[in-house]
């Protein structure tokens, strides 16, 4: 059974809100709302065990997981959150071995996320313009564990004569301006492979998606993912009061190639979109056979 | 640059709703409502070409991805879903490298996707009691490419004298009673380790939230996952018309220990919930200062 | 005990999905998948009564409500769904007595909704250009027998000289480019009155929030509303699998006077918006009160 | 132009969640975070006018909506908010002249926005048992101005002999264990005529729905109401950041009459549900006809 070392990074954990990730110093004492809590207490036990404060609250202490890094990663911007992040990783069928190219390193925390998935033989290459975010950025990942699986380089993808990349599994772009940069995108992907964009607002997806659909990308797909959590209590089960409105939209795409040839009979595709007013469709037909 | 050769599988993708995930073979011809698919047109190029039926529709050819597989596996049961399959990744910090126990084996997508993100170095046990099932489930994983990273066993871990894995990062059950495994599940798991369950219903959730409560599991979060599509169109975005209601509620708790000397000190942890009147309240300290 | 006389309109209900609003004549048979409506089997009934087919279905004789009235309305253009026309209702306070203008009359089923509340004593005055339309929609209102209380014009309010109304206590716009006609629903309007727009895009909202902003329109919120059904069984319960996606967006807005010598001193309300990163930031004070 | 006068009521509103509902006084200074509104400026002023605090904010002089009001009551209880207030009333088709049972006043916030729909020829009937809660109820009904559309008595209809309403257009219920008093709304309510119950758990949905299925109640819907404010800003709409996760779900359902002789005959009905997996289906037929 693994034992907590000094110097491990453990989460002390009270309840949703209230939570810590630290390394642990025997001689550390962390004071918080709820009580004292003194590292020494953990050292040498399994992870999951129990501590108790000064104040006599449990406070649990686990180990880490990305989730967790991520959640407490240290912010230079907004982070991607966990919804966001696993939704992209099913969508794109995100796996262990993948190329990944980032633009825009933000906070690292997506960074962190994505490497824990490819590695140990795939890779993350990470570009970014702001040299204060890529110092935060590469302390939380290093902070993961992750630095080994990640380089990260100070280039403006926007404006660079050549690409630092090809054959990318997936292209990841979080900047204000995404469109800016999907023919470059284009240039360091794989035939098929992935294109992904943070889009926080509608605008930036509308713009996007022009943009997709005029460098040949096929497969978009915009969407929101939304997370609902719910108490599950005996005899009083319902859904939380307390709810997140919005973190940011996800686009979607793969990059496909039509040859000119073809080019001339391609024809709008035939969306397969439902619409309402089918719902109540049912009884027309009916209608038209009334006797009397 | 990556070619399609022949024993390729191929996603051959007219639209989201059309899209068929076959093996190339040089003399295949395929027969769909918008024409005929004619494989040798495609054998030599690389992937993300466009080729025509006859009727004239372009079809894309694409490399299938994970979500690809998962969407399209053979199903014995029903499968979870992407976005379901997603935030419990991002939710458990699912990475490489990780030993998961997956109790229901089912169609086998999930044992599929666990795998592509655990492999090399990590491994997934899978146990199922239905032979034509894992019958099923052996077939979609082989033809994602899984094989090697799975190990399917038929037991009842219900009834199991002795489990047959320990210090699991995770342990994942997709039965009608996950209830009654947790017991099992907590042997199986590492300290701090993760358990997920898919339950269909609010009942579900319930008894199993009650079970796990029982038996020294912390963090445990109830959930439900929800994806809506945009259409992001010049002018003209909003929402897709189509949606899916109701997929799966998913359960996650991680493993702790509570020492019997602390439990007498136990108290209810109190839940950072926020009540939806608050948001009315900020005028009534206000209110108490009138004055005439 | 009401009965069902003829001549009288009923709902003949089978499921959800499967329900016909008709006007009850004692020779009428109706003919439909789940067998033969013989209305005479009704005529004298108490609503609610059930009937057989001759394919020995349960078929239900409802009273139809103003919600029947609107789902089987006939359909010149899209309709306005009861989840998005009651929504309307709480939110401006519509009540029995209203004065109200409807820009776009459309199928006239909104219109049959406004005029069943602000009845007897308020009324609806619904504009639109179309013939065609409000000639479909001059049946449905007398078919839920609304008319008394609506008055039906044809008269572009763009580009008319003078309005037709004034004082109004609400002012519904359900036009493609509802921005165009703020200023002419402001005159309308009575002091602090609400403007109600029906807004299918997000690009609508957008440019209609623009024009309120800049017509001393205040309170201005942009909506969606969502309405999910859950299958309450013993045992069993969930939501739905069936779902709408997406119907419109709405956008409310009060009109407000600022005087020009105060528009000077105007500022940016502070909008009472919280940041999804604060979830998280609670740990902070703590910490800084790290002691070794 | 309506102005304002001493002693009308008047919403002062700042922003979205800072807003006072008052009774104006000619004398009156109100002391709030953003400045002192003082009252005399208003007087004599059009609704919907702007003026200055002291310390430079607007505040604009709103006549008070039901919204408002139902915003604004003094709670005894959890209220029912606008979002489920308003699919109800679309849903159950509420129209000016209906005759409204409501077992529970509760704070009397549902009260009032039911009787200020039904006025002037229809009446809401309440029945509590809470002396204290009907004293609030009470207070918050007058000050809408509905106390002449409403009559409250102080009766258990849980246990009362004999029921004291009947043809009543709706029953409403909010009481924690609604589903005990299904067969006396039943009583109450005309033939077809609906029930609605304000269910905020899981729980109660599945016991209740169980109740009016023994009940002979028919068309029964159980829902949530989800509303979520998007800020439509030039270039930058997204959703609101705030949400809120749950208030209530609700149940629906319409009085039938089964006769005997057809009982013998009901079997289940068939539910028009979709199986989420129907959307995946498509290309199977097209399997089936492929060729070598």
């Amino acid at each position: 059974m693994e034992k907590i070392k000094p110097n491990d990074n453990v989460l002390f954990f009270y309840n949703d809100s209230k939570k810590w990730l630290m390394r642990v110093a025997p001689k550390q004492k962390f004071h918080t709302h709820v009580g004292i809590i003194d590292h020494k207490k953990v050292i040498g036990k399994p992870y999951g065990i129990a501590i108790k404060t000064n104040k006599g609250k449990l406070i649990f202490a686990l180990k880490p997981t990305i989730y967790d890094y991520v959640m407490k990663s240290q912010r230079s911007t907004q982070i991607v959150y966990p919804k966001d992040l696993g939704y992209i990783a099913a969508r794109i069928g995100l796996q262990s071995g993948f190329k990944i190219v980032e633009i825009g390193t933000g906070s690292g925390s997506f960074t962190t996320f994505l490497a824990s998935i490819v590695k140990p033989k795939g890779h993350v290459y990470t570009y970014d313009v702001d040299e204060n975010f890529m110092a935060i950025a590469r302390k939380n990942i290093e902070k993961a564990g992750m630095s080994k699986f990640v380089t990260m380089t100070k280039l403006d993808i926007k404006t660079a004569k050549k690409m630092p990349q090809k054959d990318a599994d997936v292209v990841i772009v979080d900047l204000g301006d995404p469109w800016v940069v999907v023919p470059q995108a284009r240039k360091m992907l794989k035939g098929s492979g992935s294109f992904v964009a943070i889009c926080p607002t509608m605008n930036q997806l509308e713009k996007l998606a022009a943009a997709l659909r005029q460098n040949d990308f096929f497969d978009i797909e915009c969407s929101e993912q939304i997370v609902r959590t719910i108490e599950a209590r005996d005899g009083k089960t319902r859904h939380s009061f307390r709810a997140i409105g919005h973190t940011t939209y996800v686009a979607f795409a793969r990059k496909v190639t039509t040859p000119a040839s073809l080019r001339k009979i391609l024809e709008p595709v035939e969306q397969p979109e439902v619409e309402t007013e089918e719902i109540e469709s049912s009884e027309d037909e009916s209608l038209s056979t009334v006797k009397k």
